[in-house]
């Protein structure tokens, strides 16, 4: 068998502990978090060092044997699920945690280090780590790179694209390429980096990132808004982004939305007294050294075209109002089956999105409701088409669920949009990556990922 | 003929303007801006629209011709010429120079807008598109991108990478790929705008962008400082960027940089009335609201470890001391032959490479003098080896000059750097990228550009 001569290769190469086989401890790994997919693999290669990943890529390609590579395994997509068939072999990069440095504007760390991990240890220099999500606590920066994370933070510092200054990679047959040096002008033909970023694990394996930090020392401030329509939201985000760059987050939320949020979750209350139909949450950050950021707010909501507005005046008040906001999603499941779609579009377009588009979606499935709650300044909503009521529990993966599906993501491409706003294409939407995009990035993506991997060796059946 | 057939059928599907076979009107094109090379075509291609430049790349496929794409033609490293032998045609985007859009944060421009048409237009929306170099009134935005260009106010808003939101471009085939809707979040796999930003017209043909603006409304002021050394510059730098996001340029000057500006450009006088052997010209850039930029300089120069300083306290005294930093170029090509390299380095090596290196190279040949100027804030610098006395005027083009650069590049791509900061690779250093990028980044170079273009029709003979 073509994996039993590649591992009994690997013996000889790299240590011991780095090649497990005991089903038991691999079980695991071979789910992924939801629960939606699951692989099977002979074997969990676990190398702590950036030559034994390129010992292992030459192994994998003098054997013909696949590597999925994976970090804390919390893809949304099923982008880390190795196929089922159990003709690859899970890679992964956790015990590759060491951080190699660390500054006040940066970070070397290795693919495996947990994004908490970082967080907390840049905090310690007095710096911060301009990245943050839910799966804080699980997922990896070797994992955030390649699958280009997004999370709350982009408004101001971008995706991880941005963050990254440079990367070590294990590219086809064990060669490494190396930009850790992290030089700020560097053209010397395509960038290696960008190609490797957002390309889910398909053409090498990232084993270590240079990061930018930012300075940590900050005071921050959120604000509850409650508004008429999404319109009105978008008006003020314009607003405030012609006033300041120290908006941080720009949060719309229906009301229905935090009406489930106050029926579902413990200890949440409404923010303002009033009723509204639409929520913007808002965050400012300005540095210790400038005034309070209670202070811009007000100035900056002061005289603004919105319903009413509370600014939080304490750590603990900003705190709840962001319970509201990380609680939607869990409030959301509680509540019946729904088709969610993680998609972007043009800023602009959104608020017509979340009213008219969404008013079409309900006529043609009758009994369903549609929403979108999330990150306007990023033109990333999560839009929700909740299921009539009676429907199966898994009504969104069945025939109707999958034409609501089709139809948001028909919808989001006519409108100049992405139906992978920041969770990748992993397996779940490799279809319709293939049904929607133009031929021209669908030929340039299978072109790459031929040039780039050859011989099939990198997360098979992922993105193309 | 193979060409002949080309714009034999080319005749029949793009107007007859937009082929220029006269060989007069074609000759101002066929050399760079500083004559280094000069190369043939049969044609210049000048289209309008973006169906032409398809039609005119699937009819390129079609005949086996190939195409070098040319902007403004200010390449630095001929990268816009064509082979000599007359096998390619010209394919100029000077004529698709339309500005599509243009609101408060983005504009979206055809390849062939020339930057300082760009950035008066964005001035007249009282916005402002960060991204400025002596080439402005001929460079185009297209030829911006295609080569990543850098300039003078990267420090704070990074390359013309940062600026792309969108792109359009003619891709093998002719298949048009379109992100100008200018997605903030969009994870459908690899970025293909990443990828053809950089690529030097390698892998296809950029017709248009969406560009970012800033806030328009400024006030700017600029200081000059005289220190001891390099690495009394860099601690000022971090000190900077420690404490204000407001710097957008720093840049280096050793004194032998200003006594050539001195001596040989009219109307420039000493900023500062002691003698330095180091110098920096800092400016620091605030909204229209702030207090004055002088005051901040004061504040952060105040107490700041340096020999003296003078803050402008006018536009006009802040335009002199710019006016003797974009004239160091001139003033050192009126003093004699130099090697000039465009090398970035981690920016915690440019103090060292300054002294030592610098003293290194000039032991090992005897008679010269090796200083750099630049951009320190991005690593960057236009490092100089200048002949010794009586050397002849082509001494960099001959054995000792490419004797020199050599080393050079030994030395930059042994601390990390990179032997292309800003001009890119082009025909000029195409040799010494093959000599000197490691094995990783060659064979991946080579197997995208062959993924990419399979019938070698994008701007052949350069880069890889």
């Amino acid at each position: 068998m073509t994996v039993a001569t590649f591992l009994d290769t690997l013996q000889a190469r790299i240590p011991a502990n780095a090649i497990v086989t005991d089903a038991d401890a691999i079980a695991p790994w071979l789910t992924d978090w939801r629960g939606r997919w699951t692989g099977a693999s002979p074997a969990l290669l676990q190398p702590s060092t950036t030559a034994d990943v390129a010992a292992i890529v030459q192994a994998a390609k003098a054997h013909g044997v696949a590597l999925v590579p994976q970090g804390g395994n919390s893809s949304m997509v099923g982008g880390a699920t190795p196929p089922a068939d159990g003709s690859a072999v899970l890679l992964s990069l956790r015990r590759m945690n060491c951080i190699r440095a660390l500054g006040p504007d940066h970070a070397v760390v290795e693919a495996g280090v947990i994004l908490e991990t970082l967080q907390n240890a840049a905090a310690e220099e007095g710096a911060r780590f301009p990245l943050d999500l839910g799966a804080r606590g699980s997922a990896t920066v070797g994992g955030l790179a390649s699958t280009n994370a997004g999370g709350t933070q982009v408004l101001r510092f971008g995706t991880m694209r941005a963050q990254v200054l440079g990367m070590e990679a294990v590219l086809s047959g064990g060669l490494i390429h190396d930009s850790l040096s992290g030089l700020k002008k560097d053209n010397r033909g395509v960038s290696l980096d960008h190609l490797l970023i957002g390309a889910e694990g398909t053409l090498g394996v990232i084993t270590a990132l240079r990061l930018r930090l930012v300075p940590g020392k900050v005071q921050r401030a959120a604000a509850w808004i409650g508004l008429d329509d999404p319109h009105q939201a978008l008006a003020l985000l314009r607003r405030l982004e012609a006033a300041t760059d120290r908006i941080e987050a720009f949060e719309l939320i229906p009301d229905a939305s935090l009406q489930r949020v106050l029926r579902h979750i413990p200890q949440t209350r409404a923010p303002l007294a009033g009723s509204w139909p639409w929520h913007v949450l808002v965050e400012a950050v300005v540095s210790a050294a400038d005034e309070p950021p209670q202070q811009l707010l007000e100035q900056l909501l002061g005289d603004a075209p919105i319903g009413d507005a509370v600014i939080a005046q304490s750590d603990a008040h900003t705190e709840a109002m962001w319970r509201i906001r990380h609680s939607i999603s869990e409030a959301e499941r509680t509540d019946g089956p729904a088709a969610q779609h993680d998609i972007s579009l043009p800023i602009d377009h959104v608020p017509a999105f979340l009213t008219e588009e969404a008013r079409l979606i309900e006529r043609r499935f009758s009994g369903t409701e549609a929403t979108g709650y999330g990150h306007l300044g990023d033109g990333n909503v999560h839009f929700h088409v909740r299921a009539a009521a009676g429907a199966p529990r898994d009504w969104a993966d069945g025939p109707e669920g999958k034409a609501v599906s089709a139809l948001v993501h028909d919808l989001v491409t006519r409108a100049g949009g992405s139906i992978s706003a920041e969770h990748g294409i992993g397996q779940m939407k490799k279809d319709e990556l293939a049904r929607l995009a133009s031929p021209a990035r669908m030929q340039a993506l299978r072109a790459i990922k031929s040039a780039m991997d050859p011989h099939g060796i990198f997360n098979p059946g992922k993105l193309v």
